[in-house]
């Protein structure tokens, strides 16, 4: 059935990625996958794993993508990232490391490359933590910029989905003020246009993109704001006139639930919290972060690196295993 | 079972709210209810109901609120309100109209004064135009700022809330610039003691309280936005210090689906969307809106006159229904 591989990557080492990465394959939940990373971070969280849930769970090292194809179901195959810092194993539980950082972002890159050559599907990437991957030097704040950079994209966008609902951000990681900026005509036209192009190649051509409005209903015409008028509803009329399916600006409080009954089947949402209270209004377990725009698919589960419980065995795979699924079915793969 | 009578408004009589009163009563879900209103004018709504649903649906005139106590299941009781327009019932479907306008004010007045007075447990009010009240010379923009003014109230607060989610708003009808400026320590704080004190008028004396950020993630620490340090967490801080059990600010995204896990009993919105927006994701129907602050319970459906459909039969009263047994649990009634 699987006749691409996936790359996962194995995450900050001193959180819980390299652990839902070896529970999900326990569970045979992984199909094709493999992770990039390294071998002893691996073998201590298939340890705990195979502990935890009191089953064998052997890590295999393989020597190419193409090898994960043909790994039997419960093992923990590994293709190891080469030049990644000493030590990692032993490094505490739950602590900001330099080394965890550069490891995890020396993944992404070998992910970033596998892609890029044909040999995966996609990537579907673990959680890595903010503050270690500055204290190795990089300049990211997160893994959207780093693959946007590495893959040497043009405009990328976040979409969460679970289940039920899709949306897709016009801005993330900034202030409600500096977001309230951000919505211009081009941006939300920008968003409209890789929605589009990324539902396309996910094979579903004429996707019917509901777009959120700012304000209370919608600025109920003009009265509680005017960015829909001046903003949202040109760029709206610019993506039809490009013949993309665009409808709004919506009332944000419904559009949601319009949206979950079946109306529309992607809503661009205006700023961080508006698309992501519905998406993880019913649990976070089966969110999955999608980056749209990249060259290549890539998922992510809907968390990070839960330094809190990393290494105590109680790290939930469910949102990995939702990204690896969600990960396949964008692929066809 | 049922004491104290319940005063429903009959709202905008070119609306659904006659309708949808009418076809609560029909369903027998309004025990001790009655509407203040025109006798005309729910005789025409109980006709449309009672063709509809193929029942007998008799409209009876009650001299007292006291009366609807003893009124049979299955009939409309009206306690008619003195001074309402002519020919209200002859208005057209569906259209703005200053006399239906200041006929849903004076219905609104007349409920005031019978739960200032004691005869009723709470309001329920069926919904109003905004243009039609305005063309009445109101100056009222809605029913919250009506009530708060007719019952000579302090500061008042929305809340909306299903069965398995209440949220209560720092602000409503503005545009998000002006809710982002209204998150003042003082707004916030005064948000908090309403909350606190509504809940234990209706037998909840320590509620949790969760009080959600502005911002993604709570500012992050204030790379973000500032507003969680400079304004919400001083005024999460005050109310402790006065005994109330609140908590926050949390990540917007998550503290809506964290209490409906059961962890909060009721969150503090930051402005209009990030509150309904998860209130309304599973479904309008079940929404319904609580005015806290007044001197009385008042509730009221989540939805509008529905000028489009209505007098066409298909108005659902779900809402209302809802709204009536939210009013009945809030006073113990």
């Amino acid at each position: 059935m699987t006749t691409t591989p996936l790359a996962l990557t194995m995450g900050d080492a001193s959180g819980i990625g390299p652990e839902i990465v070896a529970a999900a394959f326990a569970r045979g939940a992984l199909p094709g996958g493999f992770v990039l990373g390294d071998v002893a971070v691996l073998r201590r969280a298939a340890a705990l794993v195979a502990a935890r849930e009191r089953v064998d769970l052997p890590v295999a090292v393989i020597g190419s993508a193409a090898d994960a194809l043909t790994m039997p179901p419960r093992c923990v195959p590994v293709l190891p990232v080469a030049g990644l810092p000493e030590g990692l194993a032993a490094l505490p539980w739950g602590r900001v490391d330099a080394r965890a950082g550069a490891a995890a972002a020396a993944c992404i890159r070998a992910a970033v490359r596998l892609a890029q050559a044909g040999e995966v599907a996609a990537i579907v990437t673990a959680p890595i933590h903010k503050e270690a991957l500055a204290a190795a030097g990089e300049p990211y704040p997160g893994h959207t910029e780093m693959l946007q950079a590495e893959a040497g994209a043009g405009p990328v966008r976040m979409m969460l989905a679970n289940g039920e609902l899709a949306t897709v951000l016009v801005s993330i990681h900034v202030s409600l003020r500096r977001a309230i900026d951000a919505v211009t005509r081009e941006a939300v036209l920008e968003t409209l246009r890789i929605a589009h192009a990324a539902a396309a190649r996910w094979g579903q051509p004429a996707p019917r993109l509901a777009v959120a409005g700012l304000n209370p209903h919608a600025g109920e015409g003009g009265l509680f704001g005017d960015e829909e008028r001046r903003e949202i509803a040109p760029a709206v009329a610019a993506a039809r006139a490009e013949g993309i399916d665009a409808q709004g600006p919506f009332a944000p409080d419904t559009v949601f639930m319009r949206a979950r009954r079946g109306e529309f089947d992607l809503v661009v949402a205006m700023y961080h919290d508006q698309g992501l209270i519905p998406v993880k209004y019913l649990g976070v377990e089966q969110g999955v972060n999608v980056t749209l725009g990249l060259p290549f698919v890539r998922t992510s589960p809907d968390h990070g690196t839960a330094f809190d419980i990393a290494g105590r065995g109680l790290a939930d795979p469910a949102s990995l295993v939702a990204a690896a699924a969600m990960a396949r079915r964008l692929t066809g793969a």
